[in-house]
């Protein structure tokens, strides 16, 4: 990333002077929520609405054009007609702006690739940076600036890149309903500057931002896009979704951003030679960024189950088993340890070890026997029923042996809700089935490995 | 089913007069929390707390035993050690009782054959029908008793059938959030008496119930089984979640509740055969559920997708080829009769039918046109962003062409929240994202081609 791009890309997400171009006093429309969002959201810098026809819109005086407006700009945030467009571009970047998001449709995939290379000119011209056209925006939240939808302003450590607006506040909406919020949400739309690699590298470098999570209907460069990856990954892993698995998915892709997806084999092999974690739905884009954000893993590939849900714990072995993962049997020893641990007479210790409806100290002092054992390089924690403070005995636990845990919690009712908010904040990832949280350990583990094997390489 | 099964489990779902032995005056104690739900339930019957250390428990005035209590019993819900049931069960078939729920643990599963080939002893001498032991009991909300936990209230169509209380739970807990609700929920437990083919011939004469959703781990008598779901489905269909699919699973599943799992391709087949719908995780239990409690196909496997979202009709593309259903495309005289149709200028004339963002009459513009020219059996409509209004658009189609659709509604704020309940209320089923919708219309339209090829075999 050229020092332009960087400066440009750094401006759209630290702008302190931001011009929605096309403004709108009528609620439902983009342009008037995407104003709303910027003010609601709690933006503390200078927000210009652009309206030839208004002269407030939300309570903020309008300005007739771009030129008008009383200060400097960062960045311009584009919301009219794509016709109207380029000279949008140009006034923006005349007034200082280092970015310009395009919201508006109506370019490449409307078959209108001359508009789509007049703006391209302008950022050659005058260094503008592009994100869009054809795009849902983007939102910062340590800037407070939500220049997308719906509202999102819960802070957190995941940034979304993705082609489809709706993947990027669909996997925002959960991480705010779930307590973890987010650090950044990028709806890429056309590409026509801006692109994933950039961001990779952006948001590797971003001090707020421990993960990165991905939807792709194609890589306009292959070769940078898994550079860039490799270099981040590191320390800041990337999961990615990438649509047009199948042909009749790819001939849809063509029309939506007018990417090529190029083979699936091809893209599915270099995610695994570079590290990048692949996932096959939007569920687990979600569930394993979450865990790649918080699970502390060497890699190893043994898991203890511990639940108080027995068919849950079975339902975890049979999806481990399909996930490559071991569920090791318990040691004389261990077993004699359980007998000795006050856990309930009605217990199966076996792994995995179902304590039935026990409290949640019964889940640490069954951590404590199989860590003193070593038996496992990871634990799943199946709360299947209300266990008020758990997450307590959590958070003593991983201040004890590291965020080694991740923990499924079901048919908890209230308490479930609560104690999942808990855990969040806590640092501890919460999954709503053991299915989904087993895949998701397989996947950390996985990146552990790579990461794990890639710095002894390089020693 | 013979007639005093009927009668025994008749009276455990409808029963008037309740006693609850061991109800707890400890909060947090399963005694205590299930006396609380029948109480909190809004259960119009008779309950009576057994407990020979206190007078009252929750404002009840409590009984030293069974005999003691003021009227006969319909049924007993049993949460104390195990060596004490025996003497309980037969003091509630001497009070009236038609059924036990047996909450507690401590019989097979511990090593205690002798203390269940007791209790079965008395089953044969009493007539008194068991659920359980090792439990978390049932719900029946048209009766308004959970004996059982976390409380849930809703009422839906919905039967749980489950020898996990937890994935019973968890699918309860669900259906409330959704604003479905479910009929019942049982947790087989042990299965001393009462199985899940009993339930299955129960539920299929339940006037309130009209799809059941099963977790098993094994079938007690297989061929019964089969017959019971075969006569149950053409009017009230099955889904099925089978642990033990691996030999880890399997081995887990043993130390459980002690059922022989079987092997998998066995099952496997057995459903297929007999139009048993039969899913792989706790969630696509839920879904595939919803989905044939709701939609209204003919087995079809033409899909047409219409999405505000482009890229969520990528994955839904992707999923509908990995599940075998056609995306057909449109031929020229529908895109024509679309361009007509009023939709937005960025709309992508294609199946999937990109909307981009458009309101919820958009929607149906389409559809009206696909209907016109017959160019699919169901169809997925995704709102991937807020789009308010929908559900009043849905309920139009509805009645002019039946429930042939089936909702994703991803990345809508609250919009999203507030309509999903709607949508729900209306009879039309919401998932949360392309790919588990496309799986639920593959369940449910492979479901109604059973039916109408077993249909046209007994004609």
């Amino acid at each position: 990333m050229n020092e332009q791009m960087k400066d440009g890309v750094t401006r759209l997400f630290h702008g302190r002077a931001v011009a929605v171009v096309g403004a709108s006093t009528s609620p439902g429309k983009l342009g008037h929520e995407i104003l709303a969002n910027i003010i609601n959201g709690g933006f503390e810098g200078a927000v210009y609405p652009v309206n030839p026809k208004a002269s407030e819109v939300l309570g903020l005086p309008a300005y007739p054009s771009v030129s008008a407006c009383p200060s400097k700009l960062d960045l311009a945030v584009v919301v009219i007609p794509a016709p109207f467009v380029p000279s949008v571009l140009r006034e923006a970047a005349a007034k200082g702006a280092g970015a310009a998001i395009i919201i508006s449709g109506g370019f490449r995939e409307a078959g209108r690739e001359d508009l789509e290379e007049e703006i391209l000119a302008i950022t050659a011209e005058t260094g503008l940076r592009l994100i869009g056209p054809n795009c849902q925006g983007i939102n910062y939240t340590p800037n407070k600036l939500c220049a997308s939808w719906p509202l999102v302003t819960a802070t957190g450590s995941m940034a979304v890149v993705s082609q489809s607006g709706t993947v990027a506040a669909t996997l925002a909406g959960w991480a705010v309903d779930e307590g973890l919020g987010i650090s950044a949400t990028v709806s890429l739309g056309n590409q026509v500057d801006v692109c994933e690699t950039d961001l990779i590298e952006y948001f590797a470098a971003d001090q707020e931002t421990h993960v990165m999570a991905l939807y792709l209907e194609g890589a306009k460069d292959g070769r940078r896009f898994l550079e860039a990856a490799s270099r981040a990954i590191p320390h800041t892993p990337i999961v990615v979704l990438k649509s047009g698995r199948t042909r009749a998915g790819q001939r849809a892709a063509a029309s939506h951003t007018s990417q090529l997806a190029g083979r699936d084999e091809v893209f599915d092999a270099a995610c695994r030679q570079h590290g990048i974690v692949r996932v096959a739905d939007i569920e687990s884009l979600y569930d394993s960024a979450k865990a790649l954000e918080s699970l502390e893993l060497d890699g190893g590939d043994r898991v203890m189950v511990i639940t108080s849900s027995g068919g849950c714990g079975i339902l975890a072995t049979d999806e481990a088993e399909s996930c490559k993962l071991q569920i090791p049997p318990l040691p004389p020893e261990a077993v004699n340890d359980l007998e000795e641990a006050g856990l309930l007479p009605t217990a199966i210790l076996s792994n995995p070890l179902d304590l039935t409806v026990a409290p949640a100290e019964h889940f640490e002092a069954a951590v404590m026997v199989a860590e003193r054992h070593e038996l496992a390089d990871s634990y799943l924690l199946i709360f299947g029923d209300p266990i008020p403070g758990a997450t307590e005995v959590l958070k003593t636990l991983k201040a004890r042996m590291g965020g080694r845990f991740a923990v499924a919690y079901l048919g908890g009712g209230d308490v479930e809700k609560q104690e999942r908010l808990r855990m969040h904040a806590a640092g501890i990832p919460v999954f709503p089935t053991p299915q989904r949280a087993i895949r998701a350990i397989r996947d950390a583990a996985w990146a552990a490995r790579f990461r794990a094997r890639t710095a002894r390489e390089s020693v």
